[in-house]
């Protein structure tokens, strides 16, 4: 039997006013006592389920393996999509199939094993919080040593919702990307992979909302107060900053605008 | 003796920008060292005692019996108003005389116990901050064990704050209600339960903000996008959401508003 | 050697949107499992020095002696500033060397040790996030026992960045402050101590933003309902505060600005 590390990280997009998140914690609690858990975010725009999935991507290896991971960003909440509970990279993940779980099942090779959970007939289950009447116990169960084959139905990978995750264009002196999110700092988070950026001859420039960055730098500090900076953030992307600024704001960016890194020479 | 779950969870209206809620939390685990501190929400609108209760009223249920339930909604801070100490529903409650704990104090036969804290006449006590200096250090103490019955004096629930819960008027073929609040989501919450529903002959229409929402649905996704929907909640009160929307922006109902629910036939 | 409470403390500007504050949470954990995380506070407003110094200032003693607090607010982030390891007034003290310390680095009697971090040259370390990189490592080492002197190299107190706190000029019949800061509630923290005032003769009124409110109350419920009263927070500090409304909104008052207690006879 795998081993569990006792933690179960939560991941919604339940804002902080209501009593949603709190409440799922009792049901783990009322189940598991000593679980562990700990706030990934709960700070999702509604049913923004990309969002979602890329900070899931950035955050579930720094948690110690055989964690759980519960994902509750559900807009089909009720209806018959299914609830996936998934083993993969040595970690185990609940969450609704709508595609959040998309970084992961993109890499079939990572992909330990597949199930639907098993929907229980509860008295008094609810159809609009299934994070609360399905999910939460799941995650308790599983986090405090059950075994996902009998949790569920095994399904298989072909028959989940996997979107597109955005991949940058790759030509002979640039390279195309999007904006794919903007963090807390107004930093601009791209598409574009250290990887990327590989075969490109220095210098470079990047282009965005008409404005060009010149040069990949090291850190923030590297420019002067309120300057544009580009560099490769802490997830290993091209982001877009203004030292001690906020570059969303000053470039007026949105999700999926084109950025640009062009080889100068 | 009672025993406790060893949970402390906490609701207030200190946002998340200052230090209040983490100074609770250490002056707690500096008198309980293992308890285990879950925040039910800290967004409660300043000073609104009516949020705080509907919240509370949604929650405590799912955590374990014998948890401490700290709820810190407190504008007399400092004036000559009663904290309590409440047995009720197989859970402990720490709250200001102020309204916060109707949701319990109106059903005087789940009320086991009632007390008034004990005031401390602590040095370095402030007279602005008591969830800091007198309410976590009593949660910390009910929580570890103590008997209630040695943190302060027994007072009649007819010497309480309890204010009315907004309740439906039934009617011949119809049932009205109020906006209760809106959530995270847009979604509004009306006072109207489920059970007021059971009389009524479908089909059934919703009257809210001079517009018709036909029919009581299951889910967000039995509607098209952007649709407005009635459904049962997860609290079981009638809510009227918008699938993948704002329904509170997009009606611009506000805290009071009516809501009928009408039989058409 | 020095025991911990096995307590560590976090305190950033990371919001709660992003994965960032999880991520630091789960490399915590991965290090050190039986950690107890406290958040203080994520909603410092970005690179805000001053302001999370002042929490800093007004939280860590409420926790167990030995509690590791980190601090993350690092604008310099990847550039050659240090990162310092502070022993003081009995507990330990995470954080980059830009004026957060400032508030127990002006107590040279508290201070027991001072240490800069060495810099792990770790595989995939990022230059954009040393929180997750080298600070929560090197908290989570600390909380567990681990001695400072292995962990970095001394450092002088003279070397480091430290930041002139806002005091109040004391005059003959009055005291002149300034805001330092905004509550959750609208509530206005000035430079003003309660030991500022012991000189003056009572009645007195305070000046702020051309307007003049009468005598030091208790409490808010001291004065009227959206009546602006000026009372002793519970940071020991002077506050106006409007009862039951935002003292900052109505006197639109602004960091730094100018407020007086005046002697009236």
């Amino acid at each position: 039997m795998t081993s569990r590390s006792g933690i179960i990280t939560l991941l919604t997009d339940f804002g902080y006013e209501d009593e949603y998140v709190g409440v799922m914690k009792g049901v783990i609690l009322c189940r598991y006592a000593s679980a562990r858990i700990v706030d990934i975010s709960h700070g999702i725009a509604p049913q923004h389920i990309e969002q979602a999935a890329a900070i899931l991507e950035s955050s579930y290896l720094y948690f110690p393996r055989n964690s759980v991971h519960l994902i509750v960003v559900d807009p089909g909440v009720g209806t018959d999509r299914n609830i996936l509970l998934l083993e993969a990279a040595d970690h185990f993940f609940i969450a609704p199939d709508n595609g959040i779980l998309s970084p992961l099942l993109h890499c079939p090779e990572k992909v330990r094993a597949l199930y639907r959970l098993n929907s229980p007939s509860v008295a008094g289950s609810s159809t609009t919080f299934h994070g609360r009447d399905i999910m939460a116990p799941a995650a308790a169960e599983l986090a405090a040593g059950g075994a996902p084959a009998d949790m569920g139905q095994p399904v298989a990978l072909s028959g989940c919702v996997i979107f597109a995750l955005p991949g940058p264009l790759l030509e002979k002196d640039l390279v195309r990307g999007e904006v794919t999110g903007v963090d807390h700092f107004g930093n601009i988070i791209t598409s574009i992979k250290v990887s990327d950026l590989g075969r490109l001859q220095h210098p470079l420039r990047v282009e965005i909302g008409g404005l060009y960055v010149e040069k990949i730098h090291t850190c923030y500090g590297d420019v002067a107060p309120l300057t544009l900076v580009a560099l490769i953030n802490s997830r290993g992307k091209l982001e877009i900053a203004r030292n001690k600024g906020n570059a969303a704001d000053f470039v007026a960016c949105r999700m999926g605008d084109p950025v640009v890194v062009r080889q100068l020479s």
